[in-house]
């Protein structure tokens, strides 16, 4: 299931925020055994937001879900973006309304704003804030406005997106590390490329640095596989290959 | 000056890492003047690299900085996706091979391997580890090709791009911050459009957060213009219009 992010705000472009949200749901969809294709930052525009959406739909991408612009300020354009990628009209939906109104007083119009979503958009409930998500269709893609609060997020995914991925997901995602200490990068590379040679299935990806003028590469394995134990075994097999290896070039190996 | 940046590596889109190089690079581009377009964060593959290029040049970035990529395994394409958005071939390039030379024993071909740049690159020295960067254009961009280890991008940054966007940008940039705890986002919410309504130029964002049940928001103001002096002036003015407003209802404020 080939899903991507979108994460829109333009905290995230200034470098005032750093965008754990997009890592936080990175990892939740590959755990879930999903493939995140994409991940695109954004500003508070709307053209931009449209134009993202519609490109990702284009790319194949099943599940596209954004983070922020769901809040009662004049920069929060997310649901509006989503409307004009769908070429609908934003207008105030009666469930968003009854679920602001269990939250919030809702008065001022720009409390009241954060109930208008696309036309034909599913209301989705937010248990911490006070701001509905919504879930549309454009074309084969299913999209998901989450807020860009991690908190509100957090809890909506588990709630809203974590059921649309495993329906989904047909695959199983096995993962294991390593640790290797006094072996470079470039003598590891041969051993991996040979490794892969032999099953392109799998991910392999070592992570380098240098603590102390001693290097230490963070090695990581993973497969995903229609079997699980098949998968589990593939990826074992191969961390044991390529450490016995690394031992005998004289690394010291610490397995996590 | 329109900057977009590219952060390659199937690690990011695991959620194995959050991408702090983004956010770094996009906190240094702002404060040096220069406007982030677009981050888009895609796996180690030719393709996506070739086709993220190209969309960021067609978008009129005037330039792109991708970080990751570099090093000597398998996975570390961004040289040769270069290439293919180039329609250039990868070759070994002689001064690059010198950088090399200078840092590391070049014997494997997976050492050798971070010699080859995309015909007609400039190749940029590391001055913190072994992969040299490289500077090519592409059409009327420029990209720049830094490392994902970030004590190396963020010396390469330094050493290379900040003078890239110094010599393009013209404008200045000023910021300011205040928090303002025991008043709403959606309270706020009409001062800070009655503000933007006087002075569309100005940038303003209330991140909001609950603690112990209080709404605690950071308030952020900040102003690009020709002017540096006349930038701060606009931002000075229309925070403390905002603050004065918010504290006549009921907010504490903390500047910073």
């Amino acid at each position: 299931m080939m899903v991507e992010v979108l994460s829109i705000g333009n905290e995230l472009l200034m470098g005032k925020t750093v965008n754990t949200n997009a890592s936080w749901i990175a990892d939740r969809v590959t755990r879930l055994g999903g493939l995140i294709r994409r991940i695109t930052v954004i500003g508070d525009d709307l053209d931009e937001i449209a134009s993202a959406l519609k490109e990702a739909a284009l790319r194949g991408a099943k599940l596209i879900i954004t983070t922020g612009g769901l809040g009662p300020t004049h920069d929060d354009k997310t649901m509006e973006g989503i409307a004009r990628a769908l070429n609908v009209p934003l207008e105030l939906n009666e469930e968003a309304l009854r679920m602001l109104e269990a939250k919030v007083r809702v008065r001022a119009p720009q409390v009241r704003k954060m109930a208008y979503l696309p036309r034909g958009a599913e209301p989705l409930q937010n248990p911490v804030g006070a701001a509905p998500g919504a879930l549309v269709k454009l074309g084969e893609a299913s999209i998901v406005a989450l807020p860009g609060v991690p908190s509100e997020m957090k809890a909506m995914f588990e709630l809203h997106v974590e059921p649309l991925i495993k329906e989904g997901v047909e695959e199983a995602f096995y993962e294991a590390e390593a640790t290797l200490i006094g072996i470079y990068e470039a003598d590891l590379a041969p051993i991996m490329e040979e490794v892969l040679k032999r099953d392109p299935t799998l991910y392999i990806k070592s992570h380098p640095k240098l603590e102390g003028g001693v290097s230490i590469i963070k090695l990581h394995v993973a497969c995903r596989s229609l079997n699980l134990e098949k998968g589990k075994r593939k990826v074992e097999e191969a961390l044991k290959h390529i450490l016995g290896i690394a031992k005998a070039k004289g690394a010291r190996v610490e397995e996590s």
